[in-house]
């Protein structure tokens, strides 16, 4: 009972959280069994929060969540704003794993070769 | 003659430009020499604009310059203001071909592989 919820900004324009549910759509079909469920979750602008999200892994049963930030940068977003979302459902369901991935942007290797590949 | 320049926001917080300056570096040192240059530019906030950064590449002899933007989504950044400030350059510079690459976010395979990699 592994989920994971792919954490982005959160945009006024629709279509862009979209594109995040999508994303996280994505990464369940590929994940396989890996994980019960993949969801997206934002930061501010969009729905749901990220406590929000956790709840609703938590009342489906989650022993481990993963927080995923998709985020290219590692600002306070990443290093401040997000544990502060995260640390108080971690206290409110202590029997329940919940850890935060590195951000995107820390795999600078994978992200230049992507980078390269749409240069051409 | 071929330079690339990879295109971020920009951000207040400094270390946030740097990390995209280690960026271009690091593509620089993986393309070999399929590009002459790769340098980073900014749409605001930071230093060199998207202007500034491809007037530096005709200057220093460019035939072609591939603007590539590293956004996560397709938002009016990627859609309507990144294009905007390329065209003037274009219009000035005619016998330099300025082409925009498709933006990071579009690659969802590979950043939804690198995602996976980074739940781990």
């Amino acid at each position: 009972m592994k989920h994971l919820v792919l954490v982005a900004h959160g945009s006024r324009r629709e279509a862009s959280n979209e594109e995040v549910r999508q994303l996280a759509a994505r990464l369940r079909e590929m994940a396989g069994e890996r994980y019960t469920d993949v969801t997206a979750a934002f930061l501010e602008l969009a729905e749901p929060s990220i406590p929000g999200a956790i709840q609703c892994c938590v009342e489906r049963g989650a022993r481990e969540v993963v927080v995923l930030p998709y985020f290219l940068s590692q600002g306070r977003h990443v290093a401040t704003d997000i544990p502060e979302q995260v640390q108080p459902k971690q206290a409110e369901h202590p029997q329940v794993t919940i850890t935060i991935a590195p951000y995107l942007g820390a795999a600078e290797e994978g992200i230049a070769a992507i980078l390269l590949e749409l240069a051409r």
